[in-house]
Parts: C-alpha cells; sequence; structure tokens
C-alpha cells in the first residue's frame, strides 16, 4: 500500500525536519506531526513486529490466569520501561481460570473416524469415561430453540450455522449467540453434550474456541466447536442417511486465579489532566499463540504510543497504553466477563472524567479502512484534519457511529467517548481463537500500516484541546 | 476451463451422436470418440464427485490395514459391479499395519506450549511416560549427518528443511529422504527422538505424517513431523539465545493385519488379450479422509473407465482399474514397501505380458498440465493424436519421459511401458499427508478435467494396436 511513495516521503520529512532543526526552531503543526508519524510508521517501523514476535515466541498462548499470561505481563512491564514509557505498572485483579487439559472426540458409528473438536472455553469436563450419545443436527439456532421438549434426551445436540465471510466480520454476531446460549439451550432439551460448527470462515481442521457463558454460576454441558470440515463430515453422513454416532472426552477443569493488566503512559505537556487510553489485550486463548488475538493489538499500542514518545516535542495530553487481561474469558460472577476492563474502570474511577477519548485494537493486523470518531466532533476541524490525514493510506471516515469494544468498554459506559479504527476482518475469522493463530499469518505491510494509522490519530487527539465529552452518548458494550 | 465450451461442444457432439446412430451406422474414428469422451467429461461428469464424496464420507480415513480400508475396499467392488463393470473382484494380501494412537508434545521450556506434531508413519512409541530432551535444530539433513560422533546422547534431534513449492512437486523429492532416513541418522548419533519439519508447504497447524523406513526389521526411534508454525516457533525461540525443551508421547502400535486391491474390468472386444492397467490407491493416512491422497486418483480411474464402458461400442482392448491397498507405508519386510503394487504383479505375473501400458493418478485433482508417452510412441500418429485430443483442455506433450509411479511400478519394472498425466502439484503439499486432506479442498472444475484426459488417452490407448512395448525400457520406481 503505496509503500515505496511512503518511504520517498518519510525520508523527505525527516530531512526537512532535521533541516529545520539546524536551521530554525520553528515546530511544525499538530497535523504536519501527525502526517510525519503516519509516514515514519508506514516506512517500516520495527517496534510493531518484533514485539508481537517476542511477546508469542517466549510465551506462546497466554490462557487468562495462566503463568504464560502472567509472565508476559512482567515481561511487557519491563519491555515498556526500556522503550522509555512512564508510570509503567501491573494491576492484578482474582478471576476464575479454566484449563482445558486434554480431549478428544470420535465418529463411533457408521465407521471409526477421528474428530477434530475444541472444547469452548469455560466447558464443564466429560466424565472420565467419556459421552457417548447420536447426533441430532440443527442447521440453525432457532431450530435448536423449537426443538420439542424432551425430544433431546441422551442425544448429542449440533448446530450447523455456517458463518458468512464479511470485511466488517458481521457474520461472527450471527455465530456468537450460538457459543454463548446452545449449551444452556441444549441442556434444557434433555441434551447430554452440545457441538457447534466452529464460528470461523475457513476450510481447515482447526476448531475455532471462544467463551461460552455461565449459567448461574456454572456452564450447563460439555460443548465443543467442530472444526469446519468435521461439520460438513458430520452433515454428508447424516445425508446419507445414516445415523452419527460420537464419543466425547473433555478433561478441562477450573482454578482461582488473578490475572493483570498493564499500564504504561507518555506523558503530555499539559499541567492540567487530559487522557488519551488506548489499549489491546494480552491473553489469547489457548491452542495458537494469540499473534493476531490479540497479540498484534498489543503491538499496534506499543508501536503508535512509542512513535509519540519518541518525538522531539510532547502532545499536550497524556497517551495511556493498557494491556489488558482476562478478555477473552466468561466468568461465573458479576460482571461475567471482561474483568480486565471493569479492573480498569474501577481503580481509575477517580482520574476517569480526565479520559477524553478511548479506543482499542482488538481485530487482528489487517489494514484499517474507515476511522469512527464520536459523532460530537462530526462536523470539526479535528475530524477534517483526521480525513486528510489518514486518506492518503487508505482510511476513510467511517458513515457508523464509533463501538465500544471489550476493554475499554467499561470506561465508555462510565462516560469516556470511544473512537474506532476499522480493520479489514476479510480473512480474521479464518484464524480466530484456533491453533492457526501464529505469527505467520501476519502481513507486515499491513501491520505498518495500522501503527500509521494509530500513531497519527492518537497524536491528534492527544495534541488537541478538543472536548470529545460534549453530547457524547454512551452505548453498551458490545461483546466480543 | 473452458467449461461452457466444452458444454456446448458435448451437446452438438451427443446429437451429432444421436443423429448419426438414427441416419446412419457410421462408426466414428478413434479419434472422434475421444474428443466425445473428453468433451462429456468437462461439461461435468457425476461419477467422479460422487465416488470420492461417498467413499471419504463413509469410511473417513482408510489405513493400511484397517477396518475402514476394508469396508471401503468391500463397498468400492460392490460399487464397481453396479455400475457394470465385469471380473470385479478383491485381492487380499498381508502386512504388518500400524496404529498411531494417542500422542502429543510440548515445549517445558522455556515456557509451557503445546506443540502440534505427527508421528512419522511406522514410527515406534515412546515410553509410557513419553520422552523429554533439549532440541538440537539443523538445518538441512546434511547438517545431521555432519554432526559430531555422540554429540545427540540423550537429545532430540531436529531438521528444519523447508520444503519450496513447485508445480511439478519437485521440492518432495529434498524432503523425502529426510523423513526415510532421519530417525537412523539421529539414532546413530546418540539422539532420544527425531523430530522434522514437516514436508509440505503449508502454514497451518497440521502436521505432515508420512512412511519413515525400517532398519533391520525396526524403526529406530520415536519419530515425529512438526507443523511449520510450531518449527518456526522453536527456531525463533532458539534464536532468542534460549534452551528449548520438548516432551514427547506417542501410544503407536504394529499389528499383523491384511490389505487388499480392487480389480474391476471394461472388457475389450478383442479375443486376444491385451490390458490397458490404470489405477489409483484406497487407503489413505490416518488423520485426513484421504480426499486428494487418494480419493480423487480412485475417483478419476473409474469415472473414466465408466465413460469408455458406457460408450456403445467397446475399445479392442481391455481396460483394467486397479484400487490398490497399502500403499502409503512401509514394511518391515522386503519388498519394504508397494505391497499393494506388488501383490497385483504377483497374482497377475502370467498376463503381466499382455499389459500394453500402464498409468495411476495419485497426486491429487488439480488440473493435468502435460501427458508423458512411452518413448517407444514419441514419433507416431498415436502421440500426434493424443496431443490433439488433449490440447484444447490444456494438456501439452512432456518433455520427459513417463515416470513409474509406486503401485504400477513394480508391473512397469517387470516390462509393462508407464505413461504420466503430470497434476498441478502447487497446493497439492499444502494438504498432503494432514488432517487438511477433506472432501472440501477439491476443486471441482479441475476433477472433471482430469477424467476428460484420461478418458480420452485411456480410450485411445485401448482402442489403438500400437505395441507400446517395443524398445520401452524399464526404469526403477520412484518411492511415494
Amino acid at each position: 500500500m503505496r509503500h515505496k511513495t511512503a518511504i520517498a516521503c518519510a525520508l523527505c520529512l525527516a530531512a526537512a525536519v532535521a533541516l529545520n532543526a539546524a536551521a530554525a526552531p520553528a515546530v511544525p503543526s499538530a497535523e504536519e506531526v501527525a502526517a510525519q508519524l503516519r509516514d515514519a510508521a508506514m516506512a517500516g517501523h520495527d517496534v510493531a513486529f518484533s514485539w508481537v514476535s517476542e511477546l508469542t515466541s517466549r510465551f506462546g498462548p497466554r490462557p487468562a490466569g495462566s503463568a504464560n499470561e502472567r509472565q508476559a505481563a512482567e515481561w511487557a512491564a519491563a519491555r515498556l520501561k526500556a522503550l522509555g514509557f512512564e508510570n509503567v505498572h501491573i494491576e492484578t485483579f482474582p478471576i476464575t481460570a479454566w484449563i482445558r487439559g486434554t480431549e478428544h472426540a470420535e465418529l463411533v458409528a457408521p465407521s471409526a473416524q477421528p474428530l477434530v473438536v475444541a472444547a469452548l472455553g469455560e466447558s464443564p469436563p466429560t466424565p472420565a469415561a467419556g459421552l457417548e450419545g447420536d447426533v441430532v443436527i440443527f442447521p440453525s439456532f432457532e431450530a435448536l430453540k423449537a426443538a420439542a421438549p424432551g425430544s433431546l434426551t441422551g442425544k448429542i445436540a449440533m448446530v450447523s450455522y455456517r458463518m458468512v465471510r464479511m470485511q466488517d466480520g458481521g457474520g461472527y454476531g450471527l455465530g456468537f449467540p450460538i457459543r454463548a446460549d446452545g449449551p444452556a439451550e441444549a441442556a434444557r432439551h434433555g441434551a447430554i453434550a452440545f457441538l457447534m460448527r466452529s464460528v470461523g470462515t475457513d476450510n481447515h481442521r482447526i476448531a475455532h474456541t471462544g467463551t461460552t457463558r455461565y449459567v448461574d454460576g456454572r456452564v450447563p454441558l460439555p460443548c465443543f466447536a467442530l472444526s469446519n470440515p468435521d461439520a460438513d463430515q458430520i452433515e454428508r453422513i447424516a445425508a446419507l442417511g445414516q445415523v452419527v454416532r460420537v464419543k466425547l472426552f473433555s478433561g478441562a477443569s477450573y482454578a482461582d486465579s488473578h490475572s493483570q493488566n498493564v499500564v504504561a503512559d507518555v506523558r503530555g505537556r499539559d499541567k492540567s489532566p487530559g487522557v488519551v487510553l488506548i489499549g489491546g489485550h494480552l491473553d489469547s486463548w489457548d491452542q495458537g499463540t494469540g499473534a493476531i488475538d490479540d497479540g498484534t493489538g498489543t503491538a499496534i499500542m506499543v508501536a503508535a504510543a512509542k512513535l509519540i514518545r519518541d518525538l522531539p516535542h510532547k502532545p499536550r495530553r497524556t497517551v495511556r497504553v493498557v494491556l489488558f487481561g482476562s478478555e477473552e474469558v466468561a466468568q461465573p460472577v458479576a460482571p461475567f466477563g471482561a474483568f480486565g476492563g471493569h479492573s480498569y474502570r474501577d481503580n481509575h474511577k477517580a482520574e476517569l472524567p480526565t479520559h477524553v477519548i478511548a479506543g482499542e485494537s482488538d481485530f487482528g493486523a489487517d489494514r484499517v479502512y474507515s476511522v469512527a470518531l464520536p459523532a460530537t466532533v462530526a462536523d470539526s476541524d479535528f475530524s477534517r484534519a483526521v480525513a486528510r490525514v489518514l486518506a492518503p493510506i487508505g482510511v476513510l471516515m467511517s458513515k457508523e457511529p464509533a463501538q465500544p469494544e471489550t476493554d475499554t468498554g467499561p470506561s465508555v459506559e462510565a462516560g469516556v467517548p470511544a473512537f474506532d479504527l476499522n480493520q479489514d476482518g476479510t480473512r480474521y475469522f479464518d484464524i480466530h481463537h484456533t491453533p492457526d493463530d501464529t505469527l505467520d499469518k501476519i502481513d507486515r505491510q499491513q501491520l505498518d500500516q495500522n501503527v500509521a494509522a494509530w500513531a497519527a490519530l492518537v497524536w491528534l487527539a492527544a495534541d488537541s484541546d478538543v472536548d470529545f465529552r460534549a453530547h457524547a452518548a454512551a452505548a453498551a458494550p458490545q461483546a466480543k
């Protein structure tokens, strides 16, 4: 994406800045600085990729509450200090951790065939001998809900909704409720276990896990995602008129544990407080190494803030990076999820009124294609400057308002205005929550474009005196 | 590929044939019939896809010597009879079967991380408590061979050769010896286990298995393939200066068993015998369902022969389809592999002199791009007719001579001339020998083109009186 032009441009600007520094002390405008940050990132900035490479290599999967998540947080804090961030510290909070353990599944009739499954997050274990039953297939969640009472007694319920590939990830919204509420619905009809086609757009033998929901403090049934080819196979065998019988085993368990947020600041020059809050999450699902969910989100935040930190002049306001813990998992007690985001809001209640705007990156590392700002600045010099700076790297102004995300959601609910840099999600759900979420899936050029967009926009927000709160309406956060 | 034109063409020809049949008994030339067969297949022939769909759905994986392989053979024989083939029967032979059992692998240092591995075929089990050791990485097989004597005592040897993607699959030839001889080489240096980067071109968390080799009746070491992202991860951690420690477990076992070939004929009109031998293999690796290796090979053979069978006039010679068993696995006793191909040759020794030419399809279902004929007919009316018939579907005359393949190899060694229809292998090694070898990977349009090429060429060979043996030189079969 305009890579060579961007390099040339960045070099010219760097030269111009150097000349300026030598010849005249003239400070460039905020918009000029934003363009410099953008072009420097597009030219190939090293911080983001090396961050996500080390994070995912050193610690691999980082399930909420695990030793890997804690060690990754300690490493991140040390690395942020080394990069020159201020106020770097870790904030710990208690959670219930879920540990997958061993698991396997197989067809036992009409022929013996291994199945690729992944227990849904928070699924209870099966009995030690496993569970075996005939499969009843429902094409949609609605069909399961409409099943006759008692019709699933002793059976394994399977919902085979097939996620639709969309740029904005819109197909995920239809799959998510099946994962969240399917186990409870299957239990209500007497089923002994719940299977679902993975909420994913690939056709590899990898199953997409993800959290389900606790009901009255427990997940009602052992529940598993099937890889898409395995779901196809079961449907084809059933279409041949044969009874599909499946055996399932999960050795999952729960443990009292802790998770943590890592906080780091690039301090602003103003005495009066003002914070631009940006974040990603350090925890990941346990099958992959959390490269695109959300290693790259944390990398983009750190790299963008580092570019701002290294400028010869500070922004007006403070840029705060929060690397959240425990984003992925539901919890058995209120507020039932997003414990990292809630912990941050609770710990920082007193200073939350100084938070001028908040955004997070948690949708992979493919290119940003649109920006959504608070409605308060829809028609403003600020948004026109943002549009001018981001258009050259292919980012349009969104027609939709910004949506609160999981980790910053609690702060947004408490009145902090939100912004979004919307990423291309076309291939995100090929990888999301699978063993395939590994470093090699990252497109470095698109990762650089993310850093460019974040650095430029965050700089513009931090160096401005715009009040994004005026008329800002809080909206409910969307589950991830 | 010329789909609409092909349909139109086929319809015209069908109409022409119908008119001919009604108006005049004129028999079309062999080349005209070949073109009709080609165009009928290109228009979308149903036999091939429904064959591979049922085979892979009903029986899933079909490891050599398994109940699934045997049941698939029984189903295939029944289906071939139903399709109107003659002389349909099953020929059984003894083998040593290998059963994967459960297996797992994980990094234990510098952090706990699950690894995706697959034991190589015929690997012995680990001790019940598993094996644990530090990993010593070699970039090539040559580097392992050059390791100092005793330098691997107590270690796990890992060869990280990365397969190169090529249209003709040429990169596989460099990876195969590592899989075949790596375990013995690692054992010779004192290693406790052998790891290798998968011989595959994908970057998914799926490991490519495949047979290794027995040495003096046993495989010397537990040996595993790592998925490519897992091999990357180990290399990156080592590059960070950290010791990589791995734990491996395999519960593999061996059993005395049987495999079988399925034989079916389309009888020719000549009294004097003459057989065109074509084949694929029914067994598969155990992680996927053997869709492209080699469900499609068997499907292409059956569909092509069925098109010839359904012609209003028989070919001069008999077309024999053999669906071989036990292609994938090495054996502890001579001839050490290809027991299906050897069994066929031994059982049919008396009639082998009547076999005029042989070919097999065992390279997926992507399009055929070249045809290799015996050198005896390099400059002949026969090869010119083949070139004219196959050029319209994108098949060129190969500059390389035909290579004997695994299953027909023993017959070729015994003097039967070989032909090849070379397929595009660009994406074959993304899937080969992995859990991902499932029905959804098949491109139906390319599958149809394979059927078209095989039906046309096999018809031309079967309806001719060309002696392909004159001056034919036997070559050694290539291991698969």
